[in-house]
């Protein structure tokens, strides 16, 4: 974790910890820099990051101030983190149906800007919340990224794995999902009926240098998924 | 539009004009102020800007580079800009089914922090795309900032009414969604029949300073809407 994701992070914990409510103003950035006795760049850069997150919002020539709070269960779609940085305080845990080396769809190779002959690793999962269905997963790896992937890895979180022991760095994502009926095949993977709403999601993850290292599409439990965006001008 | 607004504006018609790729590296920063004949600063925040509505990335110490091209028709749900803004290339349009002045509900009077005696408009429209019904909206408006509201004005885009003539400086919303069934009078409204899924949204937008402005609940057309985002680490 880079110098100025632990000061956000320690910053999120201040404003929880001291029950600060939307609106509440925070200290100015020389009393923060003070604060955390780091410099001022990496508070500026800490503040942007918590803005980005929807945690607080600057206004131009007033100050700092702390937003809504995000509603418990709700999963932050603005940041490519992955569930369990974006599910605070629930247990995200999840069942692999299976892991292969295939040769990927054309869509995917595309996605993932493959060569022809390249495999990738196709994870198939259950996402659980609180031992409730989120929703259903399909994950394709670019293995030139992706070096490695077993099951043990797939059932913990594959974000803390790549970046932690396959230094990947996880970047941005384009996230796009429109809402349908369910078919028989996935209402019986989310234990759902044929007919039922979801939301069908389609994620693909960039490193910071543009690299897509993975294609997802989710389908959402309509009942166990709420969703919450930070939005910005 | 302020001047960074203006230049991020222009880069992205030269991005569009000059058929950029998904991974083409723009000029760098030095480049493009002498381009477009401005301060280093107002670069910055037009890059920016450009980053948080999807269109580059920039890769730290690399370069500046273009990012997946929007889906056209795809709605963006990052920025807070209205539904124009978001859509461009396509025809929006809206019927305006009641416009009233109301004392709100309890839940939206606390989200729009208003005192008891505090009335808003209600607005009730469809808004359709290239006129095929894209969802059912219900606004309400704090009367404290939206001073004035009426029919014609509402027919049209109600944020740059709001931003040219009343100087509202919009400056955020908060996004919540969930995927349902729809009931009876919403699948009418919306042309659809009872139980068919539908995305449930509310959005609340804030000025720059953080005051709630509009409490908005909508029901998007399962078949005629399609959403973006693009996510950050």
């Amino acid at each position: 974790m880079l110098k100025y994701e632990q000061i956000a992070q320690q910053m999120n914990e201040y404003i929880e910890n001291r029950h600060f409510q939307a609106g509440d103003k925070l200290p100015s950035v020389e009393t923060l820099k003070e604060k955390y006795n780091v410099s001022k760049s990496t508070i500026i850069k800490a503040l942007e990051k918590l803005e980005k997150h929807g945690t607080i919002y600057q206004a131009r020539g007033s100050g700092i101030y702390v937003r809504n709070k995000q509603r418990d269960g709700y999963l932050n779609l603005f940041s490519t983190g992955g569930f369990r940085d974006e599910m605070v305080g629930l247990e995200v845990t999840n069942k692999v149906i299976s892991l292969n080396e295939i040769k990927p769809p054309k869509s995917v190779q595309q996605k993932l800007k493959l060569d022809n002959n390249d495999c990738v690793y196709l994870l198939k999962r259950i996402i659980y919340v609180d031992e409730k269905i989120l929703c259903y997963e399909e994950s394709y790896f670019n293995k030139n990224i992706v070096l490695f992937l077993n099951e043990s890895i797939a059932e913990q979180s594959i974000f803390k794995y790549l970046e932690q022991h396959l230094k990947v760095k996880i970047g941005f994502s384009d996230i796009y999902f429109t809402v349908d009926k369910l078919n028989a095949e996935d209402a019986n993977l989310l234990e759902l009926s044929e007919g039922d709403p979801s939301l069908q999601y389609e994620q693909v993850f960039y490193t910071t240098t543009g690299i897509p290292f993975d294609c997802s599409h989710l389908i959402y439990h309509y009942q166990n998924s709420h969703f919450y965006i930070p939005s910005q001008k």
